[in-house]
C-alpha cells in the first residue's frame, strides 16, 4: 500500500515524473454528481508549473484526459479516470542521480527501497509533479462539497522567514479575504514574500513556509472515534504531499502552552444554533467535527533542489563528493503547494462524509 | 472505520470508559514471536493511573487477559486479544452529559453523531481510558521491534509553559538518558514541571504539553510512497491518541524558515555506513527512513476537565448554563501519555516494517 | 489479513478453541439499532453443541458476554465487543497433532505455516467453534435487516446422499415452509437424514452436505460492480466457514447446460413493481441485487474427524503412520452450519448496505 | 470499494466499454521484476476478441500502453499503469438499454442504482471488455509466479452441455496437455464443443459452460485462516468476472456427497516430501495450501445478449415489450474466459504470497 488513499472513495495515483503519463483512479464516488470541467481546469492551473517568474519555467499543460467515470458532465458511478500526458520527458541521463543522491530528496532512500530498479528521472515517482494528478480528485471533491456548502480555502502565512503578522477570528475565519493570484491575506505581505522567493533564487538557494487551510460549512458530526477522526484522516493525506514536516489543527502547538480554562471552547447559542465562542480546537472534537471551522497548518521545508554545492557521497566508490545540481527549480514550491493543500483536504473530507457512520433514529 | 489501524497488522480496540471491559485485537502478527508478559505490564504500569500524586486517583490495575494469540510466551499466529476489565464502573448517572456537553471533551459531537445512543458515562469509547489497549498492541510491538534492535522511547520537552531547554545531536539522540521515572532528559526541569502541574491543580485548573519520541536502531528503506509514508502512518495513528493537536517531523516548523542549504542532510560516510551530518529530516526523505533515527513531536493541549466553573449550553433547554464538573481529573495527561505516543510509534512501524515492499534482487 | 471481514463494517473474531475465551469485535455499525438478547440466544442455540444426540456430546454454554458497543439494549455507535468463555479446555495433550497431523484437518498446513507455534489443542483458531462469534455478529446483523424487512433463512438440501428432491418457485421461495428444529424443507427427508447420520456415526465416519440459503427482500441496487458484488463478497465470507467447498448463486452449475434463451430472467410488471418471471440469476445481475430472492447453495465436505483408522505421517520421524482419532465428534457439522450460512450471509449484506453507493438525485 | 482488489497488492481496474480507454493500475509490487511484454501480449490476444470465427467480430488490438511502474523491462516500485485505448466506440444510441433493459445484463441493476446516470453503451463499467484489464494486472503477475515455479493453467470442460468426460489424477494434473488453441484436454472433445456454439449461434442463441484451472508448484503454508483463505480470495475476485455463478474447490459438490474416510486425503511421504496421495482438498486446508495442486472450477452462465426476441419492460411506459438485440455478440465467452480465470487466479496468488504471514523461527 502506498500511493493509494481512502477508506469509502479510493484513490489511486500514478505515473512518474518523466514517464509517459501520470494519472489517477477516484472509485467510489456516487453517480450523478456534476462535474466543471472548467472550474477544475482552472483549480489545475493554480498548482502548473511556469506561471510566475517564480517557478520552475518547465512549461506542463497539466491538462487531464479523462478516460472514464464521467459522462455527459455527469458521474456515472464507474471509477473516475483521468491522465495528463508528460509532454517534457527523459531528455538526459539520470544514472548520476542513482550514485550521487541530492540531499533532502528521496534518491538514497529510492535507492535502498528499491535497488536501483526505482525511476530516478526527475525524482520518479516522488516528484512533486505527482501532486497533479491529486489535485484532478481534490478538485472534483472540492467542487462536491462545495454544492453542498463546504467551502475549503488555503493561504500562506509565511514564506522563507516573511510571516503574515494576521489576526482573525477562527470562529468566523476570512475565508473570502484571500488574494487569487498569490494566495495570501494581504497582499502587501505577499509582496515581501515574493521578494523574498527572488532573492533566494537569486543565491541558489531554496525557502519553504507554512501554509493555512480553512473548510467552512462542515456539518457537526463527521468524523470517527479513534484513527478514523478527522485529524488523523488529514494528517495522513497532507503527509503525503512532498516537503511537508509539520500539520497542527487548532491552536495546535499553541494549546500546550495554554491552561485548560484558556483553551476548552466555551459553547454558546446563536441563532438558534449551537457554536462555541473561540475555537482554539479547529473545529474538532474527539476526532468529530462541532461545526466550527476546521483550521490547519502545514509546514513546508524548503525545495531540496538548490543550484549551490553540496556535499554528497558516490554510492558507487563510497566516497564523498561534491555534487552541482543543474537546471532551473522551484525556489520555493510553497505557493503552488497552496491549491495541493485544498486538494487534500477536499479528499479526506470526503472520503469521511462518504463514510459517515449514520444514526439509526427510529427509537 | 474508526477504532482501527494497519495496512498489514490489524488493530482493533473496543470499550468504553465505564462498560464491562476494554480491549484489543492485532491480527496479522508472525507466529513465533516471544512476549515478555512482565516487561509489558512495567510498560502499561508506566501509563496506569493512581501512581502519583499528580494525576487521577481513579485506582485501575490495567492489568491485561490475554484471551488468544499466544502460546507458552510466544504468539501463535492468530489474532492477538486481550481486555482489560472496568473494576471501577457506571456509579453515578451520566445523563447530564449529554445535555451539558462539557467544553473540549467529545460530549457534544458524539451526541449529534449518535443521537443520544452513545455511551456517555466518563466519555464512553473517548475516555482516554482507551489508551490502555492501545499500550497494549504498543508494549508488544516495541518488545518485537527490541529484538531487531530497533528502540523507541519518549519524553517530556514542555508542560504548562515548562519547557526544557535542551540541545542535542539529533544525529544521534540521547535515548538513554530519559530518566525513567518522570520521562524528562533534565530532572530539574521535570521538578519545575512537576511543580506546575501542581500549581494548576490548586488553581482548579489544568495544562497541555509536549512530547518528543526518538526511534533508533531503523533500516533504511521502511516506508512507502506517497500516503504510505512514515509520516502519514505515524501521524494517523498519533492523532488517534486523545487532546494531539499538533505532530511534526525531524525539524518541523523550524524547517519552515530556513534555506534549503540550511535544511538539507549532507550525506557522510562514517565506517562504512551512509549517514547524514545533520538529522532536519527527522530520518525521513519521501516517507521512507534513511537509516538515521526518526525523531518526532506531538503537541497536547490541556486535560479539558477543569475543577473551575465553564459555560456550556443545556442542549434540551437551548440556552447557556453554567456547568462545574466534579470529581478529580489528571491535571496534566502529558506524563501518562509518553508511553502511549511510544506504544503508537511502535505500532505504526511494525505495521510498517511488515508490510515493506521487498525488492527482488535476482537480476 | 486473515479474520477480518468487512469493508465497511469491520468484523474481527479472535480466540482458539481451547484458549481462555473465544470472541469478536464489530465496528462501524450505526448508534441506535435495538439488539435483542434472548433472540440472539436463541440464534446461537441453533449452532450450539451438544442439542441432539447426533452432535458433539462437549457442552458449551455459548452464551455471550457483551463487552461494548451497546448500552441498554441499543447500539451505542462504539465498537461492539462480545466474548465467550471456554469452559471445556485444554485438559490433553496435543502435541501428538503436531506431529501426526490429521487428514482433512488443517494441522499440516498451520504446522508449515506458523513453524510449531500454533494452538494446536482442539484445532485451534481453525476449530469450528470460531464459527460461534461469527454467528454473534451475524446473529445481530440478521435482527437488524429483518427490522428493514430483509429476511435470511437457510436449510439443508442434502446430507450423507439424502437428499430432498424439492421443487420450489425460486421467484418466491418458501422460506416460511423451513422446519424449526432440523431445519428442512421436508420433515420425512430430514428424518431419512438423521437417519443416515446415525449411521455413519455407528461406522466411526462422518459425512458433508449441502445448504440452500434465501435471503428475501432485498432492495435492488444493492452491491458493487466487479469485485464487490454480491456474489464476490457473500463467497468470501461463506469460503470462511470451515468444510465449505462449493458455493453457487441461482441456477448454479446448471446455468453452464442452459442456453441464454433459456437461463436470461425475462422482466414482468406485477403490481408496479418490476420482477423477473423465473430466477436463474438468483437476484444478482453485475453483482447487483435485481430486486428478486438472492439464493445460494454452499457444499460442505464430510467432518475430517472419524474414528475409522487413517493414514498420516510422523512429520519428526519422516515415515507413515496410523492415527485413531479418540474422542467422539460430529459425524456431520451441516445441521448445526445452517445458522452459520445465515449468520455469514447477513454479515455479508448487511456490509454492503452500509456502503451502498449512493447516487445524487439532484439533477 | 468496488473496482479494486487486494489486501497487499492493490488493483484497481477503471473504464467502460465504450469510455475512451480502459485500463488498471497495479501498486504494491516489488521492484525489480522481469515483465516480458511479448508473452504478457500473446496472453492479452487469447483473451482478444474475434480471432476465431465463433466470437464477436469487434476488433480491439488490446494492446497496452504502460504509462508508469515499468522501466527498462522490469517493475520500478512505482505502481504499475497501463491503458488500452477504445478505438471502437460510442457509435451509436444506447437511450433504449436505460429504457428497456436486456435479460441477463446488468442494464437494470445499473439503472436501478446509478439512477439512470451510468455509462449504459455497451454495458459501460459492467461490459466483459473491462477482463481486459484484468488480464493485463494477471498476465504479469502469472510472469512472476512462473518465475518461482508456480504455475497457472486453465481449460474448457464443459460448454453447451457437451462435457469432457476427462479423468486424470488430482494429485498430477495434466497441466501439460492443455491444448494451445482451443483450450480443452481432449481435441476432440473441443472439437464437439466448437460444433456446438456454431449450432446456438445460427439459432440465434448462446450457451455457456465450465472452466477449470490448475495451480501448481505452491508451497505449503500460503494462504490466512477464515476470511482471508485461498478459497475465500480466490471465490472473491472469481466471481468479479462477469457471468460466472459457481466456483468450486478440489472435490466440490461431490465431497458432499462423500463420508470422511473417503474425502479425507491421506498423508504419504515422497522422495522426502510429505504429500497427500489424493487431492479431494483441492490444495488448500483451512484456507492455506498443503503443497498440493490447487484446483478449482468456475461455472460460467450463456452470454445474455442473443438474438432470439426477448420479453423485458419499458421503464418509462411501465409496460412489457418485446426486445431484439441487434449486432453480432459472442454466442459463447467460455474460450475468451480461459485467461481471464488464469489471470484473476494468478492475482489472488501473488496478493496471497506478498502479504504471506511470516513465522519467526528464531526460538
Amino acid at each position: 500500500m502506498s500511493s493509494n488513499f481512502g477508506e469509502y472513495l479510493k484513490l489511486s495515483i500514478f505515473g512518474q515524473s518523466h514517464g509517459p503519463a501520470i494519472g489517477m483512479t477516484l472509485d467510489g464516488i456516487p453517480a450523478g454528481l456534476p462535474c466543471d470541467m472548467d472550474e477544475l481546469q482552472k483549480f489545475l492551473n493554480r498548482r502548473a508549473p511556469g506561471r510566475t517568474d517564480l517557478s520552475t519555467p518547465r512549461k506542463e499543460e497539466d491538462r487531464p484526459r479523462f478516460l472514464g467515470g464521467i459522462v455527459d458532465g455527469y458521474t456515472c458511478g464507474a471509477p473516475i479516470a483521468a491522465i495528463i500526458e508528460n509532454t517534457n520527458v527523459r531528455s538526459g541521463d539520470y544514472a548520476h542521480l542513482k550514485d550521487n543522491p541530492r540531499p533532502g530528496h528521496a534518491d538514497y532512500t529510492a535507492q535502498v527501497k528499491y535497488g536501483g530498479f526505482q525511476d530516478a528521472a526527475g525524482g520518479g515517482h516522488f516528484s512533486g509533479r505527482l501532486t497533479a494528478p491529486l489535485c484532478i480528485a481534490g478538485g472534483l471533491c472540492k467542487q462536491w462539497l462545495e454544492q453542498q456548502g463546504i467551502r475549503i480555502a488555503a493561504f500562506i502565512v509565511s514564506i522563507g522567514g516573511v510571516t503574515d503578522p494576521y489576526e482573525y477570528d477562527p470562529t468566523d475565519p476570512p475565508i473570502d479575504r484571500i488574494s487569487e493570484d498569490f494566495p495570501v491575506l494581504d497582499p502587501a505581505v505577499g509582496e515581501a514574500m515574493r521578494h523574498r522567493i527572488a532573492e533566494v533564487r537569486a543565491e541558489g538557494d531554496s525557502v519553504g513556509g507554512i501554509i493555512e487551510c480553512f473548510i467552512t460549512g462542515l456539518p457537526a458530526g463527521i468524523g470517527e472515534p479513534m484513527f478514523g477522526g478527522v485529524e488523523s484522516r488529514i494528517a495522513q493525506i497532507v503527509y503525503g504531499i512532498p516537503a511537508v514536516k509539520s500539520i497542527h489543527f487548532g491552536a495546535g502547538y499553541a494549546a500546550a502552552y495554554m491552561t485548560g480554562s484558556q483553551c476548552n471552547d466555551p459553547y454558546i447559542i446563536e441563532n438558534n444554533t449551537i457554536r462555541t465562542s473561540t475555537n482554539h480546537s479547529g473545529g474538532i472534537l474527539g476526532g468529530i467535527t462541532n461545526g466550527m471551522p476546521v483550521i490547519f497548518q502545514a509546514a513546508f521545508k524548503p525545495t531540496p533542489s538548490i543550484g549551490k554545492p553540496q556535499q554528497t557521497v558516490s554510492l558507487t566508490e563510497g566516497k564523498t563528493t561534491e555534487l552541482v545540481i543543474g537546471g532551473r527549480h522551484d525556489p520555493c514550491i510553497v505557493p503552488r503547494a497552496v491549491p495541493v493543500v485544498e486538494a487534500a483536504a477536499a479528499i479526506a473530507i470526503y472520503d469521511l462524509m462518504l463514510g459517515n457512520t449514520k444514526t439509526d433514529r427510529r427509537k
